[in-house]
């Protein structure tokens, strides 16, 4: 059996998972001889009077009258076949009173309970004068993009294709372009535009044209709750064209009140008499995070005024829950749409090769000037490209790292605007490390893992060894919020074996049109000994790596192969890797025949300044770390030994790839991104389209 | 489908849910034809090597041998129907190793993969030197009270009566009863006896002597799960009887050293050669909360060492689950143990009464004396009795409250002890409310609601209605404990209508030998003015209500009768109570005849000193605020009208029930308690006997 997940009862706090609850809204009444009651009635409830409690001492029979737009029934059911003559008054006996519609006017339905005594003389009346209403607070709870009438299943939330529940977004973008800041952030609704970023609710009410004095409605959420969502209401009611069917919403005018908000808990809304829709615009202040599994829930409530300096009793309470959108990141297997590098002082032929590709594979180019990357190229670590989606609405959301170089401002500066969302994690600056780079944050296409489906693919991180009494790690505040997403459980590999300490160093993944849809490519140290051997015994052994190279001196392939002391270093880096291939096979389901080793070799350096000890960098252009656009991969161009005017490692690489039927462009970043510890693909950031999966439809 | 709860990979984190998966642990090998490796193997895994990566170049074909305590296998299987010739070299083709039992010298097992060229001439070897051990670290993952060996469900955790996974309690007593502190708080294990606190976790081992140069074992936790746990560990192995079967620990040993806490995340442990077991104790340090979902893992890890400065290699990691014990209240259906009741200047009579019900029900009268309540005769609102449970070990938690009255300091210094638990939570004082006081917790019998059971009950806390703009509330950490409990899943009702706040002045359950096993008493000022009512009607209109209260005015029935001002403040009362009535049957799932209305009025008063407005008091003694004791219950006298020299609130409150089987003795509290705003409930409190059911048997 499925759970969902329902709010408990009154009290502020996290959602918990019970078995639904029968719709059903019982409401005690009190029946009294002395004086006319007036009480409205909520459609769909049913009150329920103690015929006893109330009665008259010495009473023994009662009888009941009522208008015709008024049910009751009594139980037990009496033995009597005829209600007509007073009926024999038992101790336990309860009267149960509902109505099929809505009051035209105040008060227009009356139900009488008599009393008599032993000689069926009457000892008083209780009168009950009711007016019915309709009340109905609706959510897009079927998750199709329109409000529905009072979905049954709104009051709580159900993952999967057979689920229900509405869906909210975190309405991080700025509708403004001039003055930058998240919407959520601002005090008032700036724009109309900024409606769509919200998630529509609808209050549905019918019956007289007010309501009793004494009446009011109410909306309310928790303490907890309201610090996760606000809720904005149209100023008048939607005009509903009852004749057509179709519905025509006021969207004239200018201002949006703020009804709820971590500084109003509840708020009385209005009431318009006849038959009236008032649009509420909910929307999501934050992601979900440790302390926030994401649910929240709305009430409305009907007030009853019982006296003066005493609190009104809500009589009747209608209730929706909504769940925020995850921020959910797109692996290389999806389309790219935009590829962002950029300019630096010593890039403009790279620029230029890029564009190529870029263009190629049908994106756009969009480069980061000068002044405002000041010199830092690494737009791959500063920030990391996703998404928030409802059934109403979608868009990008970047995430913005702590990682804060040169270029910090450009998420926020740039980036952030008109339906492109922005969210940051703040850590404290002293535990931030290398691995905080979101070159170190990667995900994969989707997987099934031990029959468990992961759509959306699973989030791919680096740390240090679990057993490690020392090491770099992903600060927490990231590592958070990453797994409170849900969607993409992540995956945490070993990446504190590098310098630099990003699992995109030694991994990435491309798009194939067999088996799984994507192969994972790994770096090899294994693979390239492998390669050079065969160059050496196949005649090659004075073939030079780096040849062409400005500046950079050569080595033989006979050279490479006597250094013992390298292919030491490079049996230890090909045992991380294969920890992390062995890691990667069991978290994504893989078989060896899903993984494809790259011919590259590391070298260990001691570091000094950061007390890191030894730790390993790419020994020629590190040809995984390339960037994926479609078919079409630009790669670090290895300047390998080369085997009649061919670079031995484009060749061997190339045709590991192009059966795939991809397209191998390498391209030189030796001096521009190489020298400097990083690789095309630390250098660019790729948008890349949505998943059509939606995420509320995963099975969790 | 149920599900469980997983520890997501390496990285320090909250438990997600998956499926399971299949506990096979492969690991990738290099094979190297230069150097012959010395691996160690651990039984139960798969060692796995590319054959082609490592083969010299030109190599066509190739064999495997290896000692009979080795078993290998080829995939893809060999097309060749004999092992004994060469076989051919695939691309592709990975070579399988494993060994069911563990070596009894280093490096006594061995496999060597040698490669031919064309002409079958040889190329090279890889020789593999093997030493096999079994590690398995082990808990009571099957909750019998017993550490079995290698439970296959032991690193996941699932709910109910078919579930797994082993349970931890917070080590919230204090072993020593001069300086008393919870052990969970000192630094070090004092008392052998405070083992008993702790869970058992066995690591097994069996192999050689000792680990190859450069292995060792290391137990590890992740960081957020060090804030919830620590590991004290034996100094020596115990000494297993293997000709018998039973073990035998050594528990002479005075000191325990720590192994891992918030300070220490990984430490190696030793390893004893033979078949060993050595003994580990696993504390829990702190309740689950809104942060802490309770679950925490701990792994130990074989690592290998690579090279100098480099960190060590995991190579085959166990892992284990616990889930700490939930703070659990207990009924007034659960058998009394002991009562509590503060001496005061004023209630010498009173004691001597309760003693005689306390004796009466077999249980045990705890006078706190007046030197340390100091004046503060309200110990139901000080502290809460609960307990906690495991398969091993249970034992009694009081929760203070953060009331903090002059009684503060007895919960720590009185109840705190060995095998007597003790836990709070700190509240701003300026958020502290009455409505913190833990008149205002209760917790009902085990209920069915919709086909969910609760079989330790539901926790029923007293808050403002959620509607309120303004209003006073239990204090946000309290609730976010209580409902992180998650067993006894907490109702909120309306108790701010009450000048005190708490719902014990207007509910109460006694037993019942019926029905669902217990009724709920509510009071009701209609059922109040039923009975004056029939009074007057009988010809009593002139009883007086408080006749023989020293100094008390007293008043006649008719003069009740007559005040229409007090009706209408008691009619508002019913409103109040009617609409917890109706939460209270929603979500205990209760019927009206599981309801019994006892008549009590109120009466409202105005409160100016903290703001309040007008706030509800009971206007006689309120019979409802009683002690349950079995079947006997103690409750405050109300002086009401006699009739025949008889009481009439007695003799009615008598007649509704007895018939359940109970003992209603009335004890005269009105100058004592009921004066000062409470009643004996409020000025007692009862521990039970913790429920037979188990808390992890519960369906989630």
């Amino acid at each position: 059996m499925s759970e969902e997940v329902y709010l408990s009862s009154e009290a502020q706090h996290l959602p918990t998972k019970r078995r639904r609850v029968t719709p059903e809204y019982q409401r005690t009444l009190r029946l009294d001889t002395e004086t006319t009651q007036k009480e409205v009635y909520v459609v769909g409830t049913c009150l329920k009077a103690s015929l006893n409690r109330s009665a008259p001492p010495s009473s023994k029979f009662f009888s009941v009258k009522c208008s015709p737009s008024v049910q009751y029934s009594i139980t037990p059911t009496p033995q009597e076949t005829s209600h007509l003559s007073p009926l024999l008054l038992h101790g336990n006996q309860l009267l149960l009173i509902s109505m099929s519609q809505a009051s035209d006017d105040l008060n227009d339905s009356k139900l009488c309970v008599r009393y008599y005594g032993e000689k069926k003389q009457v000892l008083g009346n209780a009168i009950l004068h009711l007016t019915a209403v309709e009340i109905s607070l609706d959510v897009d709870a079927d998750r199709d993009g329109e409000v529905e009438k009072n979905n049954p299943n709104k009051a709580s939330w159900k993952w999967g294709p057979g689920g229900h529940g509405a869906v909210l977004l975190v309405n991080c973008d700025s509708e403004q372009t001039g003055y930058r800041q998240p919407d959520h952030e601002k005090e008032n609704i700036t724009k109309v535009s900024d409606l769509k970023d919200m998630s529509l609710m609808v209050l549905r009410t019918k019956g007289p044209a007010k309501l009793p004095e004494g009446y009011k409605l109410t909306m309310h959420i928790s303490q907890s709750d309201a610090e996760s969502v606000r809720v904005f209401r149209s100023r008048g009611p939607g005009a509903k064209d009852t004749s057509s069917g179709s519905i025509f919403y006021s969207f004239f005018v200018k201002t949006y009140p703020l009804v709820l908000s971590n500084k109003v808990l509840s708020q009385e809304v209005p009431y318009f008499g006849g038959n009236a829709e008032l649009n509420f615009h909910v929307e999501g202040l934050r992601f979900p995070d440790k302390d926030f599994s994401g649910f929240v829930s709305i009430s409305l409530s009907l007030l009853e005024r019982i006296g003066i300096e005493i609190p009104d009793t809500p009589i009747f309470t209608d209730r929706v829950m909504f769940r925020m959108s995850p921020w959910i990141m797109t692996p290389n297997t999806l389309q790219p749409m935009e590829v962002f590098i950029c300019r630096t002082d010593d890039n403009y032929t790279l620029l230029q090769e890029m564009k190529n590709v870029v263009v190629k594979s049908g994106c756009e180019l969009k480069v980061c000037p000068q002044f405002m990357n000041r010199g830092d190229r690494w737009i791959q670590d500063e920030l990391e490209f996703g998404y928030v989606d409802s059934p109403h609405h979608h868009f990008p959301v970047v995430l913005d790292s702590p990682r804060d170089g040169k270029m910090a401002d450009f998420p926020y500066e740039e980036l952030l605007g008109p339906d492109f969302g922005y969210v940051t994690r703040t850590a404290h600056k002293r535990e931030v490390t290398s691995l905080d780079s979101f070159g170190n944050l990667e995900v994969s296409p989707p997987v099934t893992v031990n029959g468990k489906h992961y759509p959306l693919g699973r989030i791919i991180i680096g740390v240090a060894f679990p057993t490690a009494e020392t090491g770099r790690n992903m600060t927490k505040v990231i590592q958070d919020f990453l797994w409170a997403q849900k969607v993409q459980e992540p995956v945490a590999l070993f990446s504190d074996w590098l310098l630099v300490g990003h699992v995109d160093e030694f991994m990435t993944f491309v798009p194939a049109p067999d088996r799984k849809g994507f192969r994972l490519l790994l770096a090899s140290p294994d693979a390239g000994y492998k390669l050079f051997k065969k160059l050496q015994n196949d005649g090659h052994g004075q073939a030079r790596l780096f040849e062409g190279v400005k500046d950079q001196t050569t080595l033989t392939v006979d050279e490479i192969l006597a250094d013992k002391g390298h292919q030491a270093e490079n049996n230890y880096v090909q045992s991380c890797i294969d920890w992390n291939r062995d890691v990667l096979k069991r978290e994504l389901g893989l078989e060896d025949a899903d993984i494809i080793d790259l011919p590259i070799l590391f070298k260990l350096v001691w570091d000094d300044s950061q007390n890191l000890g030894f730790k390993a960098l790419a020994f020629y252009p590190d040809m995984v770390n390339m960037v994926v656009l479609g078919k079409n991969l630009a790669i670090p161009k290895p300047f390998g030994p080369k085997v009649n005017g061919c670079c031995a490692l484009e060749t061997e690489v190339s045709s590991l790839l192009e059966c795939l039927g991809l397209s191998c462009t390498f391209i030189d970043n030796f001096y521009s991104y190489h020298k400097r510890l990083g690789e095309l693909h630390c250098g660019s950031n790729v948008r890349r389209k949505p998943f059509d999966f939606k995420w509320w439809n995963m099975e969790m």
